[in-house]
């Protein structure tokens, strides 16, 4: 083995990532709509996992385990006594999704560790690359789930009571079925200081690097998530026979707080906010509707601009409840708050983007991560690269190679700059 | 038998009338919420029927025959050679509906035929009193049923083909249950000039009587109802990363088009209108609606108010797909003409108002009734009650006693002086 130094060049292997990226969407390939169904606990996952197992074991020589919620680990260089830098994404997607979210953050860790082991260097850390446990939106209403049980914000009790919506399985049931072993979750927990460092790749998701045509970004901050179920209740009454002063109209008064809600947007630049689910009842087209419930995502970087956003928002509450004689009840859903990306992590990775010659670009992530999990373990970096018209868990979802071949060798680097400059 | 004149004043009975409509109440009632569930085809319907009958026979001695839609009739005075006038409304209820709506204008119509035959007055013209099989909506997804089928705007062929959506019960097996002939229900089919005329009594549903504290209102029109079903494309997209200006957001384009559908009825107050059925598509809360559509109920006695208010939706919608990048598509459901009362009958039915001492008010009825298509018939009119507060299909209709009662005598004192006017 060798030492490295700045004088040494490591570049990744563009084909085998590509090649591998095909390969991979094979998995779970729906054949009608060219997207990718991959969920946590489907076949498809499974049988992802086997193919993982056997490049990892073969062609890279890694050692493989699988902790007890079933993220997939593989190591390289255990016998250094440092703290190793775990880096790696979720192989899991949403349905219907696209075949790079998740995906190729796996992918580009496989290539980064490949290329390093190929080149012969010797690293100051071990290196680990970590595939997630559902880390999508699912069936289990649980997203992020193997980054959540390693960092301790989900425990044993919370998953044990967690069942498919659709076919009543238990999440339990699934995670031994993937290989974890869910009598034990709790044995999966990390403690803070067992890693000198975490980096994830992802697609950037949005169109801020596709608008600019640059190729890759830093993430500084993952957005805070905050959620809200609102429930109007007015009246409901004849469609015919009730005249326009007696109308307590649950569904006008919706639609005015929706349009509120989108105007927090043209306020608030930093602030994405979202009505994506509606309920109406009676629901019947000749009812005026009696009640409506909705919820509100809204994300942002900037706290300071949620609560003046939210404040403008109990305002338009109030105004509309008094105007239209209803009742508007808020209930919180989810407070999940904003998570920086360590410092000198991201300087790597600005580092980085510098020695390819890429312009400097740092980017909020409007869209959770394990990332933001384990953040709270460890110093963690996110890179972005560039999605095509932004589109995102669907089957248009797309980097084009070059793009990919850039972040590959930014992700590389970066990892080099953090072996070399972390204890 | 005597010969009735202006001189003799045959009433009502007040206490008869209230008695049945207590007794009546009991079937179908909802003993958790107070309401009545009389639904089409339901066991509830069925003992009406039976309970009908037997007052009918018994306690009026009426002939009574049930035709092959199970509309039953009760005829008095078969053996005068004029054609017979025709009233009654509907036994059958919404699902948690009041006691008055239907019940009360069948009740009224007992009570009319009843106080006659006690009289032991002579009428010009035979007597039929008439309950409608199916007037309300249903999950048969009919409404109007018995007289639609009268006046031929329903065939054999149309019914056959209708199940119930909850059950699948086909609604020919439902109509030979209650005593219908559903393999014969042509037979039902009445031609024009086979009566003299057709009354119906109904609660008012809205607040216009309750307002004015007035007890009773001819009505001069019946609503056109007009329906439409909106559908919105727009893109469905990530809840974080899609920024404003990358918005197709489908959802807030309904509010816009919601709200802009609620200012109709401040422009034209002739209008009713109503979205009272809408879907979302994904409809999860971390994804931007990407569809969504919903149903305009749209009513007027005047056809020219809705054509001017739709050429104005019109160039609103062309406006919001604009505005948004998004497209609107229209669809017709329904265009049910308004149907004017016959001025002769409507007349009659405004002298009898005055013989009472009431002051004169007219009104366009807002909800459809079997009159609408009695009229196409035979001259018809109706005459509404007060409903305190409007409520209506909801446990809270109500009509005071003194109301009900001031209602049945001008109800009576009408047909009398139809019998009277009438050749």
């Amino acid at each position: 083995m060798i030492e490295i130094s700045d004088n040494k060049k490591i570049t990744i292997n563009k084909d085998r990532l590509l090649f591998r990226l095909e390969e991979m969407s094979q998995f779970g390939l729906n054949k009608k709509t060219g997207g990718i169904d991959r969920q946590l606990g489907s076949q498809a996952d499974k049988d992802t996992r086997r193919w993982l197992k056997d490049i990892w074991e073969k062609d890279i020589g890694l050692k493989v385990t699988v902790d007890a919620v079933a993220n997939m680990w593989g190591s390289y260089g255990e016998h250094l006594k440092n703290k190793p830098i775990v880096f790696g994404s979720h192989h899991d997607s949403v349905p219907n999704g696209g075949k790079f979210d998740g995906a190729l953050g796996v992918l580009m860790a496989m290539e980064a560790i490949q290329s390093i082991s190929d080149s012969g260097i010797k690293t100051r850390h071990p290196l680990e690359i970590i595939s997630f446990t559902g880390e999508e939106p699912n069936s289990f209403s649980v997203s992020t789930l193997g980054s959540k049980i390693l960092c301790g914000r989900l425990t044993k009790k919370d998953i044990s009571i967690l069942h498919d919506r659709n076919t009543g399985r238990p999440l339990t049931e699934a995670i031994d079925w993937l290989g974890g072993n869910s009598s034990q979750i709790d044995s999966a927990v990390l403690e803070k200081g067992t890693m000198t460092a975490f980096l994830e790749f992802h697609i950037e998701q949005g169109q801020r690097l596709y608008r600019k045509q640059q190729a890759v970004a830093a993430v500084s901050c993952i957005t805070g998530i905050y959620r809200e179920i609102i429930s109007i209740k007015g009246e409901a009454n004849h469609a015919g026979t009730t005249q326009l002063q007696d109308r307590r109209d649950a569904l006008c008064a919706a639609s005015e707080l929706c349009l509120a809600i989108e105007h927090i947007m043209e306020d608030f630049t930093s602030i994405a906010v979202t009505v994506g689910h509606m309920q109406i009842i009676p629901n019947a087209s000749n009812i005026i509707p009696g009640e409506v419930s909705f919820t509100i995502d809204l994300r942002t970087a900037f706290p300071e601009d949620r609560k003046k956003a939210l404040a403008k928002l109990k305002e338009r509450i109030a105004a509309i409840e008094k105007k239209r004689d209803i009742k508007i009840i808020r209930r919180l859903n989810l407070d999940q708050p904003e998570m920086s990306m360590d410092e000198t992590a991201v300087e790597a990775v600005m580092k980085a983007i510098e020695k390819e010659a890429q312009p400097p670009m740092k980017l909020v992530s409007m869209a959770g991560h394990d990332a933001a999990n384990m953040a709270r373990l460890t110093k963690t970096a996110m890179l972005f690269s560039q999605s095509v018209n932004g589109y995102s868990h669907c089957p248009q979802e797309y980097t084009a190679p070059r793009e990919v071949a850039i972040a590959a060798q930014v992700y590389l680097d970066t990892l080099l700059i953090l072996d070399k400059e972390l204890v």
